[in-house]
């Protein structure tokens, strides 16, 4: 049990961080020609049902990640949406 | 038990799918520019500490879910690398 929690958090933290560098690029960069858009809806979606499934098993580790991936997600697709427009000008 | 079984698998499904339009889109367009790197460092040790986690409890779903994300954050990686130095030149 308690290597398990010790595992879920380490997995934790790299799960909420990993869309992080993507986003902090692209905002920096204003550019995200080459990020696939398709890639940050999938995971949006994987974000959403986990969120969900967190509420429902009350398990605030689930749901806290979830909601940063979905967050990041979600930002990572306004910015392509922003920046791919901008740049086609 | 079975709901979690269920929500495993969807979740599982999402995750090793993830990156696959990421490498694809890298793939056609021979051009990774704007794809943060740092991104796929991340996924890659995410995936493959929890493919050992998955070895260690012999869970088949975590760690094959888990060596498909590991292949495809390498090879995204690979082809980042590779497409990064062929548009320097």
């Amino acid at each position: 049990m308690v290597l398990s929690q010790i595992v879920g958090c380490i997995a934790a933290f790299f799960n909420a961080v990993t869309f992080v560098p993507q986003v902090c690029k692209t905002w920096k960069t204003k550019s995200a020609g080459d990020v696939s858009i398709q890639m940050f809806i999938i995971s949006t979606t994987n974000a959403s049902l986990w969120s969900i499934y967190g509420i429902g098993i009350n398990d605030p580790i689930v749901y806290t990640v979830n909601t940063i991936v979905f967050l990041l997600s979600v930002s990572q697709i306004i910015l392509k949406v922003k920046y791919d427009r901008a740049n086609k000008k």
